[in-house]
């Protein structure tokens, strides 16, 4: 496929090295000893928090669709977001990647480049990982940041009477992967809303102090308002018409017939922060931090209802799950 | 396969909780939010450590080989190994599972009872992670420990005049893995050591506070020795007749035809600790630790040289390269 296979892997690890951002203050050892040596502590009260995922090509990405920087970019973004949605602040990646044959080295340093990228404006440093050989790419990333106990955002801490909120438009991951697949052009917008989504890392630690419970929205806004309710054992009301819906999303709708709507529920990807917030703090909030949507509220009974356009209040329900309906 | 195919992440992801070790007083919130929330101090001195592995069937194992129990046990335990090669504690593990269709509930929370199994003597916890599809199934460990100052054990820290020692007899993985592959029965021992090698951690926090450097036999004795050299600016000469070699793998090297310390050399998967001690404190360890062996020593001059049991001696190159002649 490309003119540079990769022959060693100790050769790859000191060229990915050379690519990943690797400094900070807060790395004693990084890649090249058994396990990186971190200092832990910014304040003694701080906790650790520590997320992994993994990517595979052809279910979360293709080699078709994407260049391997978006590859990269989006495979950190995602991990970054975990941290963005519990308050904290992301400080060291750890990459493990799977390469097949047909992978060249110039691919892999790509991805790597994609994964500096995400990780350089929030002078996150990668610290370690792993490579080896796989049929499919895989990119597995675990991110470890902190966060002050005030600031921590869990998926309980939803009360009823809170506000329902967004930290941006919803349902562009989604289009983009529609007119992608429709064999469409995206535009650039759409393109770079599915394939380089970005994180909120960028305004986490200012909605943090003053939400109460806080998502990143991965699998679509039905389900993550649905772990939020789960957790906190309360249910929500979501007003259709108050779900921020940008023009282009509209736009390919209706150029492939589909609901725009339905890509902002139920879409996922577009690793934007749900939190809720107490009303009045949802002013001050709002004051600070500029492009929050609220878009329903909090109640103490079960259930997830969306109020339609025409106010018909009907049950809310679906999201994303990798092994449903693959039996 | 299997009469239970995986329906549901969540589903899976509940019962996989239930398997993995998942209390812990510094475990705040494990697995069920976007990430893990820890409590990082034992003393505020001490260093974070983090280490990735990934393990790809065909690669790394095989289902026709190992019961899932024994895939489990050995991803953990190289994991927990690289922990126990810098002198720390192994505390969190992350573990991201990529399954194919055909694996069945069963078989993933069989894996997760081998995890299970490494971690409880040690006290790890399963603190998040990740599952999606994939062609082959792909196990991403990734583990969180820490160390204080005094005990870590970096790769560069050798000095010429150190002993070089391992934690125990080395080949025993190769020569269970040369079996199997023969089509022969490698007998309990042999088949132990290549399947479920465990870790060290049982005595690396005993051997820390007198080593200088130290690493884990992943890759054999010769690589292993070489990346100290390598990160120490040093040499090293190996006694061949005082490497540790089990009677099952000279017996093994016999009915195959093969050499017992070609093995012990280049075999790698012992996850046996090699390390570099002053001769002096060499002895008051070896007093307070058993069945540790002495095989050579460091020296200034770059270069491993093998002291043959005639007395030649001959530089010392090889070890195990995921990328390496596969081009």
């Amino acid at each position: 496929m490309d003119s540079n296979p990769i022959k060693s892997e100790h050769e790859l690890i000191a060229m990915m090295a050379s690519v990943l951002p690797g400094a900070g203050n807060d790395v004693l050892v990084g890649i090249g000893d058994d396990a990186a040596v971190l200092r832990p502590a910014e304040s003694g009260d701080d906790y650790l928090l520590a997320t992994s995922d993994m990517l595979v090509e052809e279910v979360h990405f293709s080699r078709q669709w994407s260049t391997p920087v978006q590859i990269g970019r989006k495979a950190a973004a995602c991990n970054l977001s975990d941290i963005a949605a519990m308050g904290g602040r992301a400080r060291w990646m750890f990459v493990s990647l799977a390469l097949p044959d047909t992978v060249s080295t110039r691919w892999t340093l790509a991805v790597c480049e994609g994964i500096r990228k995400e990780c350089l404006p929030y002078k996150v440093v990668v610290a370690g990982g792993d490579t080896c050989r796989a049929d499919r790419a895989v990119i597995s990333i675990t991110v470890i940041g902190s966060v002050s106990p005030e600031n921590l955002c869990l998926r309980s801490q939803a009360r009823p009477g809170d506000l329902l909120a967004v930290s941006g438009p919803l349902g562009g991951s989604a289009a983009g992967l529609a007119m992608l697949r429709a064999g469409l052009s995206p535009g650039p917008y759409l393109a770079a809303r599915h394939l380089t989504p970005g994180c909120r890392l960028d305004i986490a630690s200012e909605i943090a102090p003053f939400a109460n419970a806080m998502i990143d929205i991965s699998d679509g806004l039905a389900s993550e308002t649905g772990h939020i309710c789960r957790r906190s054992n309360v249910g929500a009301v979501i007003e259709a018409g108050a779900v921020p819906v940008d023009r282009q999303v509209t736009e390919a709708a209706r150029s492939l017939n589909a609901d725009p709507l339905e890509w902002a529920l139920a879409g996922g990807e577009d690793f934007e922060l749900l939190f809720t917030v107490d009303p009045r703090k949802f002013r001050l909030l709002s004051a600070k931090v500029q492009g929050l949507f609220r878009i329903g509220r909090i109640v103490s009974e079960a259930g997830i209802w969306l109020i339609r356009p025409d106010g018909r209040r009907v049950p809310l329900e679906g999201g994303f799950d990798h092994f449903a309906g693959q039996g």
